[in-house]
């Protein structure tokens, strides 16, 4: 038995990623989507997400992949109507805004998932894994890609609450706070503001590990050619290489058998996210069988630091 | 049996406020200071923590009153040693490291407490009390002081972690997050920073209150002659003015009688902050005596998420 799910916001995320993952899927059927420019063939559209609510009581799960500011009311109104609720990361504009629609989950017996698609990139379950009884001597990130390439055209994220460079960052944010066996904190951060943008093209991050060793981040938007979503981590057992965002998993100079069934990333549409998604859906499934919710903020927790403590940095203006 | 305490960090904060707050208490008793800048008469002053922890095994409960940056050293190296911790207001330079110690604290089987001096104004109880029933038509919160006045010589407060304007608007926060009985968000804000500035002088914010009513703050850290810690709230049942950082209130244009004890306001330094402190020392006695912990971060998250969300303004440079 599927359980029926209507996907809002029909943007390059909802169609590169979200429906080919609930479309593969036999426990989800894409029931209908809400979006005020048109919808996909053969899939009932909704303009607003409340008509959809009040229109179709069959449909348990809602799936928002909108950008994070408008995010909140949507959740707001799916979970007033007693609807499962996942999350596309970031899963809002604030982080207490997520703690607000945890207890509205909680109150009203529903699931909510807060995802975060790079953590279940095939590599990361196994470099966590192996990190687990090693010693860190450090740990350096390195999340470079051009924004031109991977987010045409998305003017909110340059919007105040757009989050600028850390909508990938935060990424590599959700596999750090995945694989590390202790907890870290940001320590001084340099944000790089565009001078026509709200929110940084680039930034340098610095935590605080329990051992001392140093744990470093690079983000840069304005990278061409060659696109970098890496981790170099120095270890008592050597260096762990995590690469393409989580996909290439290199263990001192060894490249390490792929743990997922290669199936999994048949969509194509872009090879360093192939069944991220699909894996998101399968645990969405089993939080609402086992009446549970998943809302780990932490990845979000370390952005909100950065802005908090960073030193704020003008750079020359971004033009598209 | 009074319990002994170190006090860490001797600056005004510590001696207006903790220090007449601790020795007026039959349940403390200030043993020793921490300072590299000198302690105060007749105490036993150490220049570092350390030193202090291994030397003064009888000391049970460490209290930091440093800037937020360096305090997660000092309260990790607190805590290993199996002490209590009071934190100072905020209670950290990020939430992420209060998370970390609250897991250490709650490991080690001590008490950690952020205090929230405002929480403990007069008439704040009277306030979240007579609110409980109310439906809420607008909230406004006017938090202008003089910074030159309150922070001279800080110079702390103007870098990176300093939080600017927001070291005296968590205080607003503070009371916010304990007078309304539903949580609010932060929908927007606008941040104003001086050219030679890393933290602003100024803030406009505004929150999403779950009934629609406009909720808002205005902060400025630039006011000369009358000072302005208000919140002005009108509810259904018509208008609580909560003033003087919450020792005043006054519904419906009747002024309250104080509630709290005059006796407690005696030290006089500072009267809207007399017997503030007096309460959260003997908050913390209790904590230590019930082997609890109290970390409510809300307060810190609400300026993370301005931060986060925050529209950044350059203004005039500013010079003490």
């Amino acid at each position: 038995m599927s359980m029926k799910i209507a996907l809002v916001g029909i943007g390059k995320i909802a169609i590169d990623q979200h429906i080919p993952a609930i479309n593969s899927s036999r426990e989800w059927e894409l029931a209908a989507t809400v979006s005020r420019h048109g919808g996909i063939e053969d899939i009932e559209n909704f303009a607003d997400i409340q008509t959809m609510l009040d229109a179709r009581p069959d449909i348990e799960c809602v799936s928002l992949c909108l950008p994070p500011v408008p995010r909140f009311d949507y959740a707001v109104a799916a979970l007033k109507a007693g609807r499962h609720v996942i999350l596309e990361k970031p899963p809002g504009a604030t982080v207490s805004e997520c703690r607000t629609l945890e207890a509205m989950a909680l109150d009203g017996g529903v699931t909510i998932y807060a995802t975060w698609h790079s953590r279940e990139a095939a590599q990361v379950d196994l470099a966590r894994d192996w990190l687990r009884d090693k010693k860190l001597n450090s740990l350096r990130i390195i999340w470079k890609e051009d924004v031109r390439r991977w987010h045409p055209g998305q003017k909110w994220i340059w919007e105040a609450g757009g989050l600028g460079v850390f909508d990938p960052g935060i990424n590599a944010f959700s596999i750090l706070t995945k694989i590390l066996p202790v907890p870290v904190h940001v320590t001084s951060a340099e944000l790089r503001f565009p001078e026509n943008c709200e929110t940084p093209i680039a930034a340098d991050i610095a935590f605080a590990h329990p051992s001392g060793a140093p744990v470093t981040a690079e983000f840069d938007f304005l990278e061409e050619g060659t696109q970098t979503w890496s981790m170099i981590i120095d270890t008592s057992g050597g260096e762990l290489l995590l690469e393409e965002g989580g996909a290439k998993l290199t263990i001192n100079g060894v490249e390490q058998a792929d743990s997922t069934a290669l199936a999994e990333t048949e969509d194509g549409s872009n090879p360093l996210l192939g069944g991220e998604y699909t894996r998101l859906y399968a645990r969405m499934a089993n939080l609402v069988k086992a009446a549970q919710s998943e809302m780990d903020l932490s990845p979000f927790m370390h952005v909100s630091d950065c802005f908090l403590l960073g030193k704020r940095v003008t750079v020359a203006p971004f033009h598209e």
